[in-house]
């Protein structure tokens, strides 16, 4: 069914219809703005992602479902590093004339799917017609107590850095994709990430991480911002930076430097924090009931170079200056 | 300059120093998420806009200044119908090739002036590059005591049904600017409207609309969402509508019946609102200090349909369908 047909309130309607209740809700989708309740004593913490046809996503290989949970998680991702409790969202969608009813549907169940494993509930948001690409802005709100926030700005000279689960399956996903694969683990980890939200919500009330960030840009260019905010450098080793068994096994088939793929690919969303070299052992037993294990492969220094020992020993300084999102491709 | 010559993270520098602290801001613009204190006791109202290049504006007749300016004056609008005080937003920007340096700081600028005016501070969004148009994206928050908060539901029989301002203008000016006029009233109406912030808090801490709504999508259609959600109808007398002198000189010129137009077209971001009839009388008073005016335009009353009485005393039923942005123009 083509959207024209039910139009901008039937499609509110279509995706109101399938939101829960959620905690501290007052007043839901339908009106000028929603209104929600904060917790008294915490922070709000508030962060926004834009996803595009053709630059973020490419539909030749994205199904709608999957599609609808990762514009939710690359946000939840956001506030798991600032070891917030997700709360509530508001989705805006501009959706060209080739877009069916039942894509929005599948995309909506994918989105809520994701929200309702986090307790986190849509509120609000906009929708209009496109006349190029389907346009996803989603903006989500968490809380925390402010004693418990992780910035990152906080990292010192001598603190560990660590990195949860594994690190370069994004990448190589998304270069299997464009060569044609359509299934399989790395795959999976980049159309349908899992943000660290449990792990990063258990670091941060533990108060253990100096720093925290996700790894959305690639950990390298990641890292870079904890040390430029931080004014530190630090000292990775390549070897030691978490790879799945699938990464270790396929990499080699896509990319002619796998280390470098690991170091730069992004959308991995995993948690990259840093820790006082004291409270490191306390890494492990924090993250017990998270699903999720971190590792640390480097340490904080003085100074603002980033350096990477590879595996024949040889040092490298890495550039910080990121993925630049208006170069590429253009 | 090309945006690609300062890089995504120069653009948001560039953004970001432009803005001034503001209050309740704990963390802003540069974290994976920005960290606000709500005030105790209050709720938080949030609403999100996205405006797309060749739908919701037009490069070839809107500088970039006012451009900033209304995309950030359609979300105060909706916080302002709620009766709510802004506060802070973010902003997602998708920009395509063709915009220049210069271009995203004149829109900076032309939004932080609005933000300046109404005490509301930027704190965080994002940015990526278009491979078509340009993207807008602006999520707004507000706050509110709930007993204040006024929501579209409230009207009953017997209320009486204001509106600020004057009609009919922006959707005037739209067409003029169409037509190839690049200034005038209602030309400047329609690309840098007034969002009615300081009359809704009032209204709404005066505790006298039983429902509000701004005008956007047009009178009879805004109407309307009050109507079906407060489960009413209403009567309104088309000659009492309020309309500039510029409408009344300029309208015939473009519109085959400027009556119509001032009843459908959209945009002009005016607070309509239904009142207990026994408190019509403190309108005027409570507006004062606003820098505009209500006029009483018709009453709320059983049923579900919305009649308008024409200049000739003729009555018609009007849709409420409102309008449909997914059948415009495709």
């Amino acid at each position: 069914m083509k959207l024209r047909e039910i139009g901008e309130f039937g499609l509110i309607g279509r995706i109101s219809s399938r939101v829960v209740d959620g905690a501290g809700v007052r007043i839901g989708i339908g009106d000028d703005a929603a209104a929600v309740e904060p917790t008294p004593g915490r922070w709000l913490l508030v962060t926004s992602d834009m996803l595009l046809e053709g630059v973020h996503f490419d539909l030749a290989y994205t199904d709608p479902y999957r599609l609808g949970r990762k514009s939710l998680a690359v946000n939840l991702s956001d506030v798991a590093a600032m070891g917030g409790e997700p709360r509530h969202f508001l989705l805006s969608l501009a959706v060209p004339p080739g877009i069916t009813v039942e894509f929005i549907d599948r995309f909506t169940e994918g989105m809520l799917s994701l929200a309702g494993e986090h307790g986190v509930t849509l509120v609000g948001g906009d929708t209009c017609r496109s006349r190029s690409g389907l346009v996803i802005s989603v903006t989500l709100h968490g809380e925390q107590e402010p004693e418990f926030v992780v910035r990152r700005s906080g990292a010192r000279p001598g603190d560990r850095v660590f990195v949860t689960g594994t690190i370069g399956d994004s990448a190589l996903g998304l270069e299997l994709l464009r060569r044609g694969e359509r299934q399989g683990w790395a795959v999976d980890r980049h159309l349908d990430p899992t943000p660290r939200v449990r792990a990063g919500i258990l670091l941060g009330r533990a108060g253990v991480p100096s720093a925290m960030i996700d790894v959305s840009d690639g950990l390298a260019a990641d890292l870079g911002h904890i040390l430029e905010l931080s004014g530190v450098g630090a000292r990775l080793d390549s070897g030691l930076i978490p790879r799945s068994p699938w990464f270790r096994e396929h990499a080699h088939d896509v990319a002619p430097d796998p280390a470098l793929l690991a170091l730069t690919g992004g959308e991995d969303y995993e948690l990259l924090f840093t820790v006082p070299a004291g409270r490191c052992g306390e890494v492990a037993h924090i993250l017990a009931g998270s699903g999720v294990a971190a590792v640390e492969i480097g340490e904080i220094t003085a100074g603002d170079k980033l350096v990477v020992v590879g595996a024949d020993g040889q040092e490298a300084v890495v550039s910080q200056g990121g993925y630049n999102h208006f170069c590429d491709g253009q």
